[in-house]
C-alpha cells in the first residue's frame, strides 16, 4: 500500500514512522525545501495548488491523506476525484475558515464562545458592544500557533487590532471564564469504527503549545463522555474518516468547543508512548478500514514541546524514561523542533521529570 | 549525525526507525536488491568488500555500525580505519567463528556444551567417541537460523553429516540436556555505561525462532545475574560498545551459552513496545556515547514471529493490542516476513492472545 500525504513536516514524519511497520510506503507533496520528511520517505516538491504536480504526486498511490490543515480544499477535492482520500475534501471547506466552523459547531448543537462575523470596523464596534470585552479578534483563515488573532482588553486595542488585521475577513470571539483548555483526540475509520483518546490537558505559551499532560488530571467519565458526544457528531455529520482533535475550553464540569483539526495533533503526541496506538497509527489504520488499535493511556504522560531550540539530546536523554522526538528541523524563534514525552505511572514523579525536562529549555 | 550501517535488512530498517526520533540520518550498504530500508533510508548497493564502494559510502559518515553479522571483518577494519565504527571490529573474528567463538567463552570462563574442533572425518570421529551422541554437527562460519548444522543421533547421522558438511571447517557440540532456550540483550556505550534487558525465553521451530517471552516466565534474580555476568565479562573484554546478544540453554538453574550475536537480536524485538527503550535505540544511544535508556520490561510481553507468509494485517490488528511490524519483504518459505509483539500485564492474557496470533500463521 502507498500512501500519500500532502505536507511534509513533522506530522507527516510521524506519520510515515507509525506506517513503516503497518507495511505501508508513503510519498509527500510539500512546497518547501528542506522538510522533516525528507530523510525517510519519497517526496514531490511543488505547490499544493499546482494540479499537474498532483496528478504527477498521485500516481501509483492507493490512498491520500494531509498532515497540514491549509491544503487548498480546492486541491483535496482535484484528488478526491480519482483516488481515495481522507478526511473527506469537504471537512476542509468547514475547518479552514474559523467563522464556518463556528457556525457548523451551532448547527451541530455544540457549545462554543459567543462569536460574530467581522467585516468592516462597523462589525467590529457591534461585537465588541454586543459581547464586551475582553475578546479576541481573528482572521477566519491560515492563523495557527497564535498567528492571525489578537486580543483585545480596551478600546485602543480593538483600534489597534483593527489596523492589523482589518485587511481580511474576521471572527470577533468574546471572551470566555475558563479553568483549562483541553483537547481530544479521536479517529473514525471508513468501516465506520471510532476510537477516543483521554482528553488531555494543554498549556500554551505566546500562544504555541508547550506542555499536554495525559489524560487530562482529574479528568472524569462525564467530561470525556461529553468530549466524546462532540466528536461523534462532527464524525457522523461528514461521515468523517481519519483523525479529528478538537480544542476545548473547560469551565467547571462544561466544555465549550474553542477549534478542531482535521488531522493528527500536537496535543497527541503523547499517544505514541503513551497509549497502545498512537494517533498516527490510528490515523493510518481508520483510512485503510484496519480495526482501530486500543486508545487508552497506558499510564499518566507528559508532552513537552521542543520550541525555537533544542538542548542537548544527551541532557534529555539522561533523564530516565524520558523519550526524544527531534523532526530534523533547523533552529528558528517558535519553531517546534521536537518533544519529549514521559509515562510514568506515578504522578507526583511525572511532575518531577516533567520540570527537569522544563530545566533544560 | 548521519549513520552509515552494514546491512539493509529488517534489523536495519527498525534501527532507522528508532533513530529518526533522535535527529539521527542514516545510509545503509547492501548487497542485494529490494532491502527492508529501501522506503526509508538512503543506500548504498555493493558487495560487503567492495573497498571502492565502502569508502563512497562512508564519505560524510559520523559512525558506522552493522545490522549484518557476516559482514567481512576486514570491511569493518577497513572502515574503522577512517571512522568511528561499533561493535569494535575484533569482535567479528570472534564472532563469526564458532570454535573461536567457543574458545573465548572458555577463556573468559562462561560455561559452554562440550564441543570439538573437526577438521577430518577421524576428528569427527574422534569427538563422538569422546562427547557421545547426540551432538550436533556445524560448520564454523556463516550459518544462521539453524543453516549450516545438523543433529547427529546414529552413526548413520554421522556419515551423512560428513557428506554434507565435511566440506567446511566444523566444530562438534556434545548435547547438553536444557529445560529452555534463553537470551540476553545488552547494550555498553562507548562511555562504558552498561544497559542488560531481562532474560527472554525463546522457542525455535526448524531453527528458526518463532515466539519469544519476554521477561523468560518463572525469571529469577539469580539467573538475571548470570546472565548478566556473561554479558559484563564479554563487554569487558572487547571494550565492547553497542548490543550484545547471548543465546543460551538453562539447565536447572544453570546458564550454557550456546552463543553470541554482536548485534540486535530477534529476541530482543519485544523491547520495541515492552520496554522504555528498544533494543534499536539503545544499540544507537551506545554507539554515540548518549546515556543509555531504561532496559526493563514495563509488563510481560510476547513476540511471534511471521515466516513465509503474513496473515491478513485486519486479522492481526483486530486482536487488541497486537503490535504489527513487517519489514517490506517479498514472501519465501522460511523467510522472516515480520512479527508481532503483545504487551500485556495479565499472563493468562497474554497467552490468549498470542494463540490468537498463532492461530492466523
Amino acid at each position: 500500500m502507498q500512501i500519500g500525504v500532502l505536507g511534509g513536516g513533522q506530522l507527516g514524519r510521524m506519520m510515515a514512522l507509525a506506517g513503516y511497520p503497518l507495511g505501508l510506503k508513503f510519498r509527500f507533496l510539500e512546497s518547501v525545501q528542506d522538510a522533516p520528511v525528507d530523510d525517510l520517505a519519497d517526496r514531490v516538491t511543488a505547490r499544493y495548488d499546482d494540479e499537474a504536480a498532483l496528478t504527477r504526486f498521485a500516481g501509483g498511490l492507493d490512498i491520500i491523506t494531509y498532515e497540514f490543515e491549509n491544503v487548498p480544499a480546492s486541491s483535496a477535492k482535484f484528488l478526491a476525484r480519482s483516488h481515495a482520500f481522507f478526511p473527506p475534501p469537504d471537512v476542509l471547506d468547514v475547518a479552514q475558515d474559523r467563522l464556518t466552523q463556528k457556525n457548523f459547531f451551532k448547527k451541530l448543537g455544540i457549545p462554543t464562545a459567543p462569536f460574530a462575523q467581522v467585516d468592516s470596523r462597523a462589525d467590529l464596534d457591534a461585537a465588541v458592544q454586543q459581547h464586551g470585552l475582553p475578546g479576541i479578534l481573528k482572521t477566519r483563515r491560515s492563523g495557527y500557533d497564535g498567528k492571525g488573532q489578537m486580543l483585545l482588553k480596551s478600546a485602543d486595542d480593538v483600534e489597534r487590532a483593527w489596523k492589523t488585521l482589518g485587511n481580511s475577513p474576521l471572527i470577533f470571539e468574546g471572551f470566555v471564564p475558563f479553568e483549562r483548555e483541553v483537547s481530544i483526540v479521536a479517529a473514525r475509520s471508513r468501516t465506520g469504527e471510532t476510537a477516543f483518546y483521554p482528553l488531555v490537558e494543554n498549556h500554551h505559551r505566546e500562544g504555541i503549545l508547550r506542555l499536554t499532560l495525559a489524560p487530562a488530571p482529574n479528568l472524569t467519565k462525564e467530561l470525556q463522555a461529553e468530549a466524546e458526544r462532540c466528536a461523534r457528531r462532527i464524525f457522523d455529520d461528514f461521515n468523517y474518516v481519519g483523525v479529528l482533535t478538537i480544542e476545548m475550553f473547560q469551565h467547571g464540569g462544561r466544555l465549550l468547543v474553542n477549534e478542531m483539526a482535521t488531522r493528527v495533533h500536537n496535543s497527541g503526541h503523547w499517544s505514541i508512548e503513551g497509549s497502545e496506538t498512537s494517533q498516527f497509527e490510528n490515523h493510518l489504520r481508520a483510512g485503510l478500514g484496519l480495526p482501530l488499535g486500543l486508545s487508552h493511556a497506558l499510564h499518566p504522560s507528559a508532552m513537552i514541546n521542543l520550541i525555537g531550540t533544542t538542548p542537548p539530546s544527551e541532557k534529555i536523554l539522561a533523564i530516565p524514561g524520558a523519550h526524544l522526538h527531534l523532526y530534523g528541523k533547523s533552529a528558528a524563534p517558535g519553531r517546534k523542533l521536537g518533544h519529549v514525552t514521559i509515562v510514568e505511572p506515578d504522578t507526583a514523579r511525572l511532575m518531577e521529570k516533567v520540570r527537569q525536562v522544563q530545566a533544560l529549555l
